[in-house]
């Protein structure tokens, strides 16, 4: 049985690693920093690539796979790009251990298997992708190349937290290369736009979309877009980026190729990417004190059904009534589980899949059978109805899709709610604390957005894409400013 | 376009090298001894992918994920494993790069970053999953444990092959744990015949199913269970692998579980896997001298459509007629693609999708839509046939089905007929120069074993489970023996 939840209210921190936990979704590894996914949480986690894969593939995309370890040298290339990620590089460099010939039963580092060049484990591949892409393109018949990988990546992070920030994660990580910068921005902002769809119809987490200023840029990028969403602790989880990478990489790996009119002319580039960090931003935005609440269309399990049974007579009654609805379920692609267990009673059972997220449970006892009926709980509002089991497929469908969408509009309705537009900076500063998104106008400088992050903790989440020209004065210096940007505490 | 493939005749493994580069499958990368696989190669394996994960759902298994990095302690609890693999070790030993202070723009490894205990990129993950599994496992009710892993790993080879031996590739790693000796010898075998199952009616190449003897046996394993195939040039190669690995890495991870019977008592275990060498297996099995041939299951392009056109009306015409085709054939789930690219002419087009391997080809001109047909060219035996085009989604259907066939046949012919029965050396050592099975008495040593080996090359590829006892002789030692194996040469 599961050992106590922390209540949100109690400690948000605390509820999210117990719930992570106890749902069964992730625990820590042995290794510093690095996390096991568990079969549930890996479960949510196919759920999401399969989907977000039909949608890269639909968009032209085409996935392959580059090696795990990048010479040193390589992260070289890009001035930007290494000073960005070398601090948080797991370094290679030796191939090969040996028996310790002063301790018994120990290895030890063969001191003559070093490496020439020490090889990094990829915090992300621009650079060895880009190296590939040098042979690849020659011409502007060659573009656009557009690829994604599915892969592990490795950034060594000094305070970890699971899914949310740990030094091996999993991701995806498109890069493409194209004859024009204007297709490659048109590239950018479309797979952006891909991420925001399935951000707010499949995991039912609402998105603001938007460009990063130049501090918060990607290492390399010419331009960071975002998205961002917002907790129930009212802080900001940046939820995947797309960037607009310029000929940055094209020059360092000098990528020519031939352009229509005969000249040679640098390659240019995106990336873009979402990660198990998006597993966080499932839990933190819609869970409760109970457990998770997970969308039906990422779901792993959409129903489970539970039998109230006292002797192995009423079981087989009730599973012969159970079996006509579980075939009825499955013909419409809804996943269900019968739970005849005996090793727990119905409460029980109820507790776990309600802890583990499952939509919809169905309990059938003999009063059911009966009066032809079963009682339904949902999981996002915890109503239960008994409901007649004819035509019960198709209220199940619709039941699924109206959570889904109950899920969002709840998410929504608290963002919208938590999203404040601010003009002093007295009225800045109290708002920070209690937290939401605080849209105010900026003077475009580094040294203010670095001086109200000090201040406050406060980042500047994004220049939403949806931002008008409106002027005013920056909320903190007092200097001219011509829109508004997105002001939050952030994960 | 292509360049020229080596004949197999003249060298086969130039030719499969050329193949592999040539037909976009993969290529090496800049990292020693490591791989890109190219989207082409890629698409075969998501496809194999999906349909293993299927099957091993289908076996009650569910995925989860483990750290890519395992403390180098961890190997050393278990000897035997620790002794196969240390050699291999590709080790991190730091975990920050800082800018060279001596050369200006490069990168050196911090000295101040390393790390207390070396980590080593994971050869395989029984120790840090039966880490896991100490904390997982306490009573038989928490037994069996169906664990399945897909993921990268990294053996630092010294001679490599694309697909056949790299230093990082990819696999998948069944790791379960059980209540009983005989539940878990049950599991390994299992798992042994969904990979037969999968091996000979999806990828099409006919296996022997057998036990290792102990010289090849697994590192920390009771009994390794294996699949051998037979390539075009009468090598073998060891397709997949299962192993029981009895109580070995519960008795060095100190993980034990309370029985049915009230006694602490250590977890069975087994541990299976298949990697993307199977894509070598694949490719090596079935191609020729144009290119490769896929199995229309696993081909991710079942048909491709050529029109042959003078001018643009004429490509109108038959678009509009090929675009019936591509709907009809949609419907039934083939994978179609229409090829009207002006970049080449129809000649070079049939010779690409040969090379790339695709099934079925269909070209059209303006007579084929005067008279109300198409021509259909078969990849696998390249016969070019004139078909009606009216109902020719399922004659299209049933020739993908034929030609699955058709592929299989054709490997298994020629296994058997390269699957020889030999009673004297001097047989065994003239066959073995020419390649193929060679089913043989032995002495059941070691010693002989090694010999054999030292003298031919050949190896015990396996004791094939159906294997019937028999009085006899070892073929080299003259001992007594009471079964065939079975030797050949091995990739």
């Amino acid at each position: 049985m599961a050992e106590k939840i922390t209540k949100r209210e109690v400690n948000y921190s605390d509820w999210y690693n117990d719930l992570v936990l106890q749902s069964g979704l992730a625990e820590y590894a042995a290794v510093r920093g690095c996390m096991v996914i568990k079969p549930h949480g890996w479960a949510i986690w196919e759920n999401m690539k399969s989907i977000l894969d039909k949608m890269f593939k639909d968009t032209g995309h085409v996935n392959a796979s580059f090696p795990l370890l990048i010479p040193k040298s390589f992260l070289e290339q890009e001035e930007g790009h290494a000073e960005g990620f070398a601090k948080e590089c797991a370094v290679v460099t030796h191939y090969r251990l040996k028996t310790d010939p002063n301790k018994k039963g120990k290895l030890m580092v063969d001191p003559e298997a070093e490496l020439e060049e020490e090889l990094i484990i990829r915090p992300t591949s621009e650079t060895i992708i880009w190296n590939c892409y040098k042979n690849w393109i020659q011409s502007y018949r060659d573009l656009p190349i557009l690829i994604n990988q599915w892969c592990n990546i490795m950034r060594w992070e000094m305070r970890t937290r699971l899914f949310l920030r740990t030094a091996e994660f999993h991701w995806q990580e498109g890069h493409t290369a194209h004859a024009t910068k204007e297709e490659a921005i048109e590239e950018t902002v479309k797979m952006l736009n891909v991420y925001a769809d399935f951000m707010e119809n499949y995991m039912a987490v609402p998105v603001i979309k938007g460009v990063k200023t130049a501090n918060e840029r990607f290492a390399g990028a010419i331009d960071t877009y975002c998205v961002e969403a917002l907790m129930q602790d009212g802080k900001a989880l940046q939820n995947g980026t797309s960037h607009f990478l310029g000929q940055n990489f094209a020059k360092a790996f000098d990528v020519k190729f031939l352009n229509r009119e005969g000249k040679q002319e640098y390659a240019w580039a995106t990336s873009w990417g979402v990660s198990t960090r998006m597993m966080g931003a499932l839990i933190m935005a819609h869970s409760d004190d109970d457990g998770l609440i997970i969308p039906p269309r990422l779901a792993p399990l959409h129903v489970v059904i539970v039998p109230i049974y006292k002797n192995d007579e009423q079981l087989k009654t009730i599973s012969e009534k159970a079996d006509a609805i579980i075939k009825e379920l499955k013909a419409l692609n809804i996943s269900v589980k019968f739970d005849d267990s005996d090793q727990a009673k119905p409460g029980w059972k109820f507790a776990e899949y309600e802890l583990k997220g499952v939509p919809v449970r169905i309990a059938m006892g003999m009063r059911d059978v009966e009066n032809g009926t079963v009682e339904i709980a949902r999981r996002d509002t915890k109503e239960k109805s008994t409901i007649p089991n004819t035509g019960l497929g198709v209220y199940i469908q619709n039941l699924l899709e109206e959570i889904q969408q109950n899920i969002f509009n709840k998410a929504l309705a608290f963002r919208n709610a938590n999203l404040f537009e601010l003009n002093t900076w007295d009225e800045f500063k109290a708002q920070i604390e209690k937290g939401g998104f605080i849209s105010a106008h900026w003077d475009g400088t580094a040294e203010t957005e670095d001086k109200i992050k000090e201040e406050t903790k406060a980042t500047i989440r994004c220049i939403p894409l949806d931002s008008k020209e409106e002027d005013g004065v920056c909320i903190y210096s007092g200097k001219p400013s011509k829109q508004r940007v997105l002001f939050a505490r952030a994960y």
